[in-house]
């Protein structure tokens, strides 16, 4: 079960140059996505209304998408502009199409009722347009688990002590004990975590010239249905950190995170890793990425796993712990973004 | 469902080498086929009637085939005649056979009732055998696609102009707009198709030294259950190619197509390219070959990714165009054997 | 369905070292085993009660096993014993473990109700500790068979003469026709087969220098639910082979099978090979293994083939032969088994 009625991201900007086909499934939904003749990104069902073809195997032609099977032809809303054999187009030819948005350098599609679609919805993202202040780079990954799992592992960092020591995480009980501010909303929540003079972490030190031991923070708040927004770093301690983090000399980053579902089982994971501390040096952004890659390798890794058990077995004798408050609540929240969803179905097929 | 009371391609001759055994699965049973001692080539089921053990496992001795597992060993018949430990062999002891024709090269197979199995229904397709005339080459491939949807696609030859564009095509628009005849008849399909005053595709150009404009046609009959013949091919334009295809100087062709189902989702492609137009050069006959058999390839990549949609969902939405003409006459011809052999079953389960 | 009340080979004792994790999954309970504080080795269900995370990821940590995700400990018991995030932890925490015992080189497990684990019916093979008299090598291969198939496998030797021709087969007749002494008990049986004055096979000849014909013997015993105990050997003809087997100058070796269900389709093979002719030379102790490897590869091929052609058609139309009798009574034993447990959980869930 998915939420629809929402914004996920289905590509990176770049992903989709001109004229190429980029194959996707979101929510289950195989996909293309093109660029129509105006530059616009357009997302078509990915199967030919006349025998089932799946349409990636086409063209793009004078910003339509052709058919490689018998040459059908679809404009960017799925009308069929074309039919090779004959001049009549009956109006039942057509593909699902899908209301997409290019913005802050990502590719948000609408998977629900195309009537319902607000771009005001979007989460902004204004570092992915920053180059001069927070140049990045980004990637996509697929995780053979649910998107939701991902979501999960990032409301609760605790996992970063045992999931990532050997990157991100350094001292388990420092961050299973960080001092952690969750700010709750009807339609999301943030949460921020202090651990106020510790020794910065192996990838921290790989990536900056430490003095001493830090202030070091991670801030992240969750959109709905499964983006996260995060802004990390660190500073010397005892320059007051927690009052002003827009100092200079300081370390910190911030890190799109999108994670789209491919089917129950799968999703895609976007993400990107922004300088905030040494912009103008490239080979300082492509280190940043590297080293985060690592830590995005490790948790999908375990995530995997969980899916496997999960699957296999669902939540049957599961205990939450202290370390859930955050998940939990997101976890309320996609509740009742679903069971919203769930009436609105059936009012809309019985009206 | 398959159409059971019927001859299906099981191998090219030449694949079953005496002493040899050939592993196939057919209609979703699997078989073995091989030589027994007079070199007629006996089909037997997969699985030994002691312990299930397949039979591939095994080796043919005397003509008969023994169990790799624990000897039992099987006449062409199926008949247990052996069984190492014992003199009294069980009437029960014995697998299921297959009645096998080969002719023309091919090996056939009847997979319903053997008493229906009537051997001049088989097509005919001589040039197999006329080396002197139409030398061929032949091969299988390996589709997973339901071999109805090659078939199809054999029946609806628009595909061409798109899915060969690099090889047989050519110009899309000519043959989406060929001129075609059908003839329908109650057990089966034939039609003919004319490119009047064309240019020849690259294919026929690598294959053949035209000047100016040709002549084309493609010729096909269609065999129930899902064998097709095919005689293609070109001359000068302005020699009377429509009056008298049998002149010197014209390239021409001939094919055979045999789709025979392995499970619903997967077929043995059994095809020859037959040189009519340079039968005294084997080089000639070679380059026919590999040049027909990158076509096949372009259209098994379509035709696998059509198998995964129909798959997931069905042939819901699905809308029929001009030139599915032919296709849907053979679709009703398959349904109508499809119900008559249920009636028959029906009948035979209840008397 | 598994008999669960009842002790299987779960590792090799080697297979475990300190501070290392080894996952297997065990009458498809996915499991991992390590060694605790005291050396002695702890099975516990491998998926963590807070969010099913596999603990295969975590580590091993004073004698517990700690939870690569977020922490949570668990000691040998399954009892969770630290939550990183919190002081108080709940009695639910916990994980299932299951009754080991390690001896004879072999880690033991009961994968029922663990107040019915009695280390008295474990099967006892001390040649595994005999270093001086019986050296050997061991190992587990995975085999995608129903576990009972290799049972089988073991109970109708006629197999060898047709499977291991090119092994320790040799003629066929002789191995149907070998004389076999059954001993049926309630809770198990054994047999005897002996090939008097018969030719060494091929491996026999690689491994020990015959002169003229041997009297042969195979002596197998089967411990439900699914070890068996060999010792098979070969000695000059005219020697009183049949009265006395332990003379000097006799080919002889012992071999313990263990075959634990992985799956309803798959499964570990563990065994060993003993060599009681050469015991000073590890070179031959080596060969003896090498040798007892290929015939083990051959028995997976077949009997993998088999279990796909069971898992499709179950076993309708099977027959068996006069060479199954051991196997029959076997399976008798098996069936009983399965239905006294059957009873014992109704009477449980009942009351």
């Amino acid at each position: 079960m998915f939420i629809r009625n929402a914004w996920y991201v289905a590509a990176w900007g770049d992903e989709i140059q001109d004229g190429q086909i980029l194959a996707r499934r979101i929510c289950n939904d195989p996909l293309v996505l093109f660029r129509a003749g105006d530059g616009l990104v357009a997302a078509l069902e990915d199967r030919c209304c006349h025998r089932a073809a799946p349409l990636r195997f086409g063209r793009v032609t004078e910003g339509c998408l052709q058919c490689g099977y018998h040459g059908l032809t679809f404009d960017r809303h799925g009308k069929c502009v074309r039919i090779p054999a004959q001049d009549l187009i009956p109006e039942r030819a057509c593909v699902r199409s899908y209301p997409t948005v290019e913005r802050d350098a990502l590719v948000w599609i609408w998977m629900g009722d195309a009537n319902k679609a607000d771009e005001s919805t979007i989460p902004s993202f204004p570092y992915h347009n920053d180059e001069a202040n927070w140049p990045h780079r980004h990637q996509v990954i697929h995780v053979k688990a649910n998107n939701m799992l991902l979501v999960d592992n990032l409301m609760d960092l605790t996992h970063i002590g045992f999931v990532h020591g050997r990157t991100i995480g350094g001292n388990e009980e420092m961050h299973a004990r960080a001092q952690t501010k969750v700010t709750r909303a009807e339609s999301g929540l943030s949460f921020i975590r202090w651990m106020l003079d510790s020794e910065p972490p192996t990838t921290y030190r790989r990536l900056y010239d430490f003095e001493g031991t830090v202030d070091r923070w991670q801030e992240f708040e969750f959109v709905p249905p499964s983006n996260i927004i995060q802004w990390s770093g660190a500073m010397k301690s005892g320059r007051g950190a927690t009052e002003n983090r827009n100092q200079d000399n300081t370390f910190s980053f911030r890190i799109f995170h999108g994670l789209t579902p491919e089917t129950e089982s799968s999703c895609y994971y976007f993400w990107s890793g922004c300088n905030g501390y040494e912009p103008d040096d490239p080979a300082a952004t492509e280190m940043l990425f590297s080293e985060l890659a690592r830590t995005f390798a490790e948790d999908k890794d375990i995530v995997e796993g969980q899916q496997e058990r999960l699957t296999e077995r669902g939540e049957q004798g599961l205990v939450a712990v202290a370390s859930d408050a955050a998940r939990l609540h997101m976890r309320r929240i996609e509740q009742r973004l679903l069971a919203e969803e769930a009436v609105n179905n059936q009012v809309r097929s019985t009206t």
